[in-house]
């Protein structure tokens, strides 16, 4: 077929013939993608909505071309849209949306053969922009031919969820196409077995300056021990399917998942999303023909269904069933000898549109002992996308990754017959939610492994964002870090002294701990918001903290702080992290040699009685820090609990004679008070800039 | 009498010699004090409670000397306190309270005897304390010694209030003492008249370096012209006022103000307080005894009495009859010679209890062609106090003055027959509120001058406060004043362009007009908030403010700025200040050479509205300046609404991209943006501390 296309090596070569491969990639894309709409029967079907929480057919026709505006717009690459209205129209719109999104009223889609010649005109302006724009070898992240190759890369994609779409029409809306004749092959089903596979480690991620395309979330480092496993010999085919079908599958409600049951009761599905027909007679929707179901093909299924069938195929063998994670996924490949990007090494699959617009039978395509270890369709894993260490996003396309970083969008592998581009590399990761439809099905392992299925997700509450960047991130006005400041001047005032227990009460997320950690045997960090004391327990466990940062209005950027950047390079597993009240701590937390309450008395609802308190929890000759601005608000203390800023009989009291008043008993003032400063960047302009006046109290 | 005091010249002398005379001047006090409370009959006199909204005797025994503690101890001359418990109870209560201050269940009065003991050995603290104080001559403002006197001060006013409770009492409840003797003198009263007084001008207020002990209100300075006017050559005697009240004056409204009517009413009253009986058998009440009405004493009356006996005198003779105000009455003591500090210059009249205790006829002491221009019962005057132009207020007792800026407390002048000590110097100035009653009358003036009677207070609403000091404050962190740098960068951008008519819309506080003005012919500052248009009419109009800035929790310092602190020495007559909607202007504001709009556009309803709108009202070749830190906020501006600060069709918009969509058509963005900083101060410690994009752009 005249399409089929090879990915591009972008490191190496001469700048004027990677220019011409690259615009021969371009058309052959765009082309290939505008021919997959010549299977709609007229141009009315343009505006049916094959799947009810998708847009109709128009929107994905014209969305491509946009998205090439988008973006070289965004990169400064040209500077005038060619369509604004229609631009506006075609923009957003990938994954699934909220029923809110798709208000008909708030599309007033255009004419089929306006988007053709907008189309058109798209066409032009990115041809003459690949013909005329400077770059150079390598290309990477930051070249200006960067955008046009993510601009193909998500056509191909569209090219891949479009044809998905189409599968979903009715059988009358379409017709048949040359470019997408099915595989006419069919056959008896094999009999599946499991393959024992040896453990071993595996290193996922790609370094930034491999040779291929790739997206944001394929960079960064995972290195994973995979214990011993087995794995399906092949793909599940349909026939396989259909004996959990016969068994009850879709009847029985122990074998689902509770979100698997919710889909399920929803959709009242009871077989396959393409399988037409019934019991006995179940036929196969293809994407413009129906045929009668080939039970040596694969089956394609959703991640719940699949998972459904694995706990029903574990309750009837007895063994731990279930779909592969991502390491052992790339375990397979690699003992097949496929951990190789193909383009170096060819790898017969059913792919890349080489063996027709279909699945084939299971048993077509042997890699190693397996079959189908990649093409026939997408095998979903029982892994939810994440980033990987060293993670950044694109600036050009910050939203392709971090939206799906939920912990709800599974990873699928290995790619169909229409996956091409970088969907069919060693590195892709796409990932979509468990009950989307894709042409795509499982293979099984057996293993006793329990799956790692709850990653950390961008921290985007505000105020906990606000604080990971406070404790974490950048300086700002040239103000050294708050909590690494008070810590250092605990240590100055520790010195000399026992260093066995520290207690940071009201850590906040935890940066102080980490500083106090080298230092103390052991260090309590207590804070009374749980959120506050995730980030910490995920700092102390991970290394690394993700959050969204608010930089003007809604525009937020995702950041990305590991302790080793600060210069934490310890292990720190002498902290503990616990949610604590601080006025009513268990008993169990006493016996400090320090205490450090930085911005802590004026955000509690009586402040003296933690004063009180906190003296029988601290060794004599112990230090008591405190910081604190003596920002007394009503909305935190009332105005009885004030410790100082009020009139008493007429007279001043400030907060440091309030603190005299209820430390003086148990504990001497080791010095002047300090004003340390601090800054909490609210967004890229606004700040708030405080002085947190400490004092040093030596316990009696 | 034994008690008779002079002033202490405090500039001068020997040091022992001047411990030794303070000494003196402190025990006399002291004692005097005391010896006043022999007038009760019994111990149990202590308690009652003769004005209502009062707190009983025995609080204002105690008062006086727990006054001395609480300043000694702020001004940390002594450590710790004679008995904490005492010290709370009589801890502040001078001016009339509200009812829940009087909440009985509140206080659990001492022991008459408790209190002796304590008075006793707060007696010896302050005795040792001057013994073994180290001070050096002069003592000013912040010699450790001022706090005594300023002890001492405070006593002798309670030793004037104290007995006008006394006064107040049951007649069963007092009895005689021979330090307390009325005066005898009786006898027909005289037919008053006006004398005319020339016009004049007077400096009201005190150096800092005067001689005497002064209250803060005293020192600063008022220059005014005062028109020729004349003056009643008597007090109000008796019978003068007897006239008033014969002729329905208590029972006619129209005399009254509307403050004084809904004190009459509530208050049932007939005629004054201190008179007894029934009419034609009137009766005087003096401190322990009562006396057949004595027609030649001066009538004692509120404010509020004599404003309607001066009402119903206008009506009667025809002429503008009214309180003389405070210049009015300082030009009536130049004219008859008693301008200078009476120690310096032995006055002759009833008062520092030379003539005895209570009044005497009103015709007894001659000053110049008047009687008792100082002396026999206080005057009242129409003029509410007001701080003087460098007004400060003292450290140690910051509440004295500032809480009666409210343009409800009335001046009194020339002190009675108990005023001694700072009462009876020529810069006092006490105040009470209006309907308070103190052994005061008045005389009157026929003028047709009005009287100022509102002046600025102190602005207290915490942002305005915010604005004030973010306007015209001190620089924080060294970041530069904002509107000034805004104002500089705006006159950079119109070098060489005409300079005609200027617009600071959302002027807040208006610094950035005062900077505008003297390169402009015209500037128009207009603010949605009239709140903050009034502090910039307020500086414009006197050319100084005052604020309330908060330092820590409740405690706030008390601000006063000027222009010519600022450098600002122009008339600013050519700035006019309005209220306007800057998404409504009027058609009136147009034709501007320069536009500045700082802070304003995330902070407006409809931003986009603004900016197409004042294209309109610039002139080719003007200036727009827009400084904002785009903090986009929904309380403010609905997101539909934000210029920026979202992502549009799945890309982001800035804010800057949003003022190029709406400007580009008329204007030319001169520069690259450039970011001002800015900091708000919250309290001492807190801040807001924030860049602004000011982008300069040049109408097409």
């Amino acid at each position: 077929m005249e399409f089929i296309t090879q990915n591009i090596d972008l490191t190496t070569g001469d700048p004027e013939a990677k220019r011409s491969t690259i615009k021969q990639y371009y058309n052959a894309t765009w082309t290939l993608y505008e021919r997959l709409f010549d299977t709609l029967v007229s141009d009315d079907i343009f505006y049916k909505r094959p799947q009810p929480l998708r847009h109709p057919l128009i929107f994905y026709f014209g969305h491509t071309a946009t998205f090439f505006m988008n973006k070289l717009l965004l990169a400064g690459l040209i500077e005038k849209r060619v369509d604004p209205h229609l631009e506006s129209i075609f923009a957003i719109g990938v994954d699934e949306m909220s029923w809110d999104d798709l208000d008909d009223a708030h599309y007033d889609w255009p004419e089929v053969e306006n988007v053709r010649n907008y189309r058109n005109a798209v066409n032009r302006t990115v041809n003459e922009l690949i013909d005329r724009m400077n770059f150079s070898m390598p290309i990477s992240w930051e070249s200006p031919m960067w955008p046009i190759m993510m601009g193909i890369e998500h056509e191909r994609i569209h090219l891949e969820t479009s044809s998905v779409l189409i599968r979903q029409l009715a059988l009358d809306d379409v017709q048949p196409s040359v470019l997408f004749q099915p595989n006419q092959a069919t056959g008896k089903a094999p009999g599946n077995c499991l393959i024992h596979v040896a453990d071993g480690t595996v290193k996922l991620g790609k370094e930034r300056d491999h040779r291929l395309y790739g997206w944001d979330n394929e960079y960064g480092t995972s290195i994973q021990q995979v214990p011993e496993f087995s794995a399906s010999k092949y793909l599940v085919s349909n026939a396989e399917y259909l004996e959990f079908i016969e068994d009850g599958g879709y009847r029985e409600t122990r074998w689902w998942t509770k979100e698997g049951l919710g889909w399920r009761d929803y959709h009242q599905a009871e077989k396959p999303e393409f399988w037409r027909g019934e019991p006995g007679a179940y036929r196969l929707r293809l994407m413009t023909s129906e045929m009668p179901l080939p039970m040596s093909w694969p089956v394609e299924v959703c991640y719940l269904e699949a998972k459904a069938f694995c706990n029903w195929k574990s309750e009837k063998t007895g063994q731990p069933i279930r779909m592969p994670d991502e390491a052992e996924y790339r375990r397979l490949l690699e003992i097949a000898g496929l951990d190789r990007e193909h383009h170096e090494q060819p790898i017969n699959a059913n792919w890349n549109l080489e063996q027709g617009a279909s699945s084939v039978p299971v048993d077509t395509f042997r890699h190693g002992d397996f079959f189908d270890l990649v093409g026939n369709v997408w095998q979903w894993n029982e892994t939810p996308i994440y980033p990987f260490d060293g993670f950044e996003v694109h600036p050009l396309y910050d939203d392709f990754s971090v939206p799906t970083f939920d912990n709800r969008h599974n990873l699928i592998k290995g790619g169909s017959w229409i996956s091409t581009g970088n969907e069919i590399t060693l590195h892709s990761r796409y990932a979509f939610r468990r009950h989307f439809y894709q042409h795509a099905g499982f293979r099984y392992v057996a293993s006793d492994k329990t799956v790692k299925t709850n990653f950390d997700v961008y921290e985007s509450d505000e105020q906990v964002s606000q604080y990971c960047e406070f404790h974490y991130g950048d300086e700002c006005f040239g103000i050294a870090n708050f909590p690494k400041a008070v810590a250092q001047l605990a240590l100055a005032a520790m010195e000399g002294r026992n260093k066995n227990r520290a207690l940071d009460i009201g850590c906040s997320v935890g940066r102080a701990a980490f500083e106090l950690s080298e230092a103390f045997a052991h260090v309590d960090a207590l804070d009374f918001s749980a959120r506050f004391i995730q980030v910490g327990s995920r700092m102390q466990e991970a290394g690394r903290i993700r959050y969204e940062r608010t930089e003007e209005g809604d525009l937020v950027t995702f950041q990305e702080r590991t302790l080793a950047q600060l210069g934490l390079n310890g292990t720190y597993t002498n902290i503990r992290f616990m949610q604590q009240d601080a006025t009513n701590m268990k008993p169990e937390f006493t016996n400090y040699d320090l205490v450090v309450a930085a911005n802590l008395i004026d955000r509690l609802h009586s402040p003296a009685r933690f004063l009180r308190d906190i003296a029988g929890r601290i060794n004599s000759g112990g230090v008591l820090l405190i910081a604190s601005p003596y920002t007394w608000l009503e909305q935190f203390t009332k105005k009885e609990n004030w410790l100082g800023g009020f009139k008493r009989d007429g007279e001043p009291v400030t907060t440091l004679d309030g603190l005299h008043a209820e430390l003086d008993a148990c504990f001497t003032l080791a010095d002047e008070p300090v004003r340390i400063p601090f800054v909490i960047r609210e967004t890229a302009n606004k700040h708030q800039h405080t002085l947190s006046e400490a004092t040093v109290w030596i316990r009696k």
